[in-house]
């Protein structure tokens, strides 16, 4: 479900599950966590991309699959979300087709983000009863302003390619099929430095936030776990199974 | 002086003495409260709009009233600007004409606002030899950057709206005659979501920078203090009313 | 090697060794140090513009002169970082062309900076193998966002002066022989203004985040030393002096 090539110095992480629109079950979780873990570990690898295959960039949680793990996962979500915020290298994602929940908050975690032309994303918590995750609560408004990070989060629209540029939210906006190439050569750029010092530079701009990242996330997670299962994340759920809108008045 | 009006679950409140531009004496400012109140209070109203009439959002403090209350407001300046920082439902400003002082400021306190084409902002405190309130000295660094926070702040010049946009000040302009119904889509597109989810969005994302904005507000409340009434505001007071350029070279 | 020029309320300061790219020795920290301290005791002085002469604003430290300093210097490079965080009113940058390393990390510390349209700007830290300075570790993800500061923090290109007005660097940019009056019609502007609301405003802006900037600049200045003299700064110099591209991989 995981594609690892290298081009030199830059390692590139494909999430490779079209079928399901790259969505995570258990096993994606792990498996994109050891992809992680072994670029960090190994010295020749400067710079690390994560793309996907297929329409999606990812959709998020693979919600078809929730509660199916024959045994529990080795790392799941806590052990990825732990995973990127520490990871030392630069890190940048490739976004290449839609991207929803985690496909859209996996930007905050990244160094830089790009996206191809035609993708879309998505943080669609409030529509479904919940909040958001992986801190975008907090690094969102960091990286857009609150007023642009407050209208994703609260409305829980699509943002076009052009929208997460103009906001903040991604670095630089390509054709789709330019999108793999322009990463690939600003990778190759920032490989060709020093390696200690590419480390030493992220642990100075990004290290001082993970305190903060940790905490937002647990403040997401405990307004989570009380949300979910509650009436409206049950009345959103069940207006998705039965193919129409969600009517939260009679709850509120 | 306050409308209001409901579309669904979207509460308007309208700043409605045009004749004095919707500046705000003693009355206006419990108004305003009261009208906030009660619309965080009812569980129907979960997405609230703040606009004017006439050809100003509002020019802040009234200067003309300022005294003549016959009995000190029940809310006043602090009512409602802690008010609006506790304010626990999405709110937006639907900015229609001229902003000045807290026209300006209130910005900052709100989660996300738009602006007429024609309408322009104006901070003027250091023409008047004071600074800045509503913590627009934390806020506007953080939604604009500190270049142009620090231009709008220390030249107390104008604002256009494309410049407010651009800067990172407002989300986004309108034509004057789109303002309301495109603000009015927008807030609808919210108050469509989950509304507890909305509350507890709310709450991730601008709660914790609240001690931070209090903090700050404290600040300039201080200096503010110290500088009313001081040589270099009665120079600019004097100067307005004899309708002159204020000089402040001789009391520097 | 300083020029100093008074235009009303506005003290221009200009560096002057164009032979040299206007870049730094000892006695050019010294003499900048000594012009900033003057013209933060002059009441007459409100507003203070930092420019250059010839074809660089500054390519920063003069390695050239490294270690030829018949005395040590009496501020140094502390003692202008530390004038530049602490100088109380608005600090303007007139960007005339190429910025190098300090030459791009002194628009952190300054109020607002402008830039000619052919002038360019540098970090080249990681080139080199050492790491950011002058806290831009911390002020450029404030200024530009996280994803456009770290670009420029890792990549070590060349951003040009549309590039760093997109990014939130720079505040706006101007035809190269309009620079200076662009600049100048700013600064009266803001010069016209109270003094003592010019110092109030921007302590209230940019005083409570001079602990933040010199917390980084102690951790920047941690790392480079431990860095400085290592393997891969030593490849990256000697790589500049055979005039051959650095190779990294040996060392990593």
């Amino acid at each position: 479900m995981i594609l690892t090539t290298d081009d030199g110095h830059v390692r590139t992480i494909t999430l490779n599950r079209p079928d399901a629109m790259n969505a995570f079950n258990g096993q994606q979780f792990d498996d994109l966590t050891e992809a992680l873990l072994a670029a960090q570990a190994e010295a020749a690898v400067r710079v690390v991309i994560i793309t996907g295959t297929g329409r999606a960039f990812t959709t998020g949680l693979d919600l078809s699959e929730v509660g199916k793990d024959i045994e529990p996962p080795k790392h799941g979500v806590p052990g990825l979300f732990n995973t990127l915020i520490d990871f030392p290298k630069p890190l940048l994602l490739a976004i290449n087709g839609f991207g929803v929940g985690f496909g859209a908050t996996m930007i905050g975690l990244a160094d830089m983000s790009f996206m191809a032309q035609s993708a879309r994303l998505r943080c669609p918590f409030t529509s479904l009863g919940v909040v958001g995750e992986a801190a975008a609560t907090y690094l969102f408004p960091r990286m857009m302003g609150h007023q642009a990070a407050n209208w994703m989060l609260y409305s829980s629209a699509w943002f076009d390619a052009n929208e997460c540029k103009e906001s903040g939210l991604v670095l630089d906006v390509f054709p789709d099929d330019a999108l793999l190439d322009e990463v690939m050569t600003r990778a190759q750029t920032m490989a060709a430095n020093s390696p200690v010092a590419l480390i030493r530079s992220k642990e100075l701009s990004m290290g001082p936030v993970r305190e903060k990242i940790r905490a937002t996330m647990d403040a997401e997670n405990a307004v989570y776990d009380e949300l979910h299962g509650g009436p409206e994340n049950m009345e959103a759920i069940n207006a998705f199974l039965e193919k129409r809108e969600p009517d939260f008045s009679k709850l509120a």
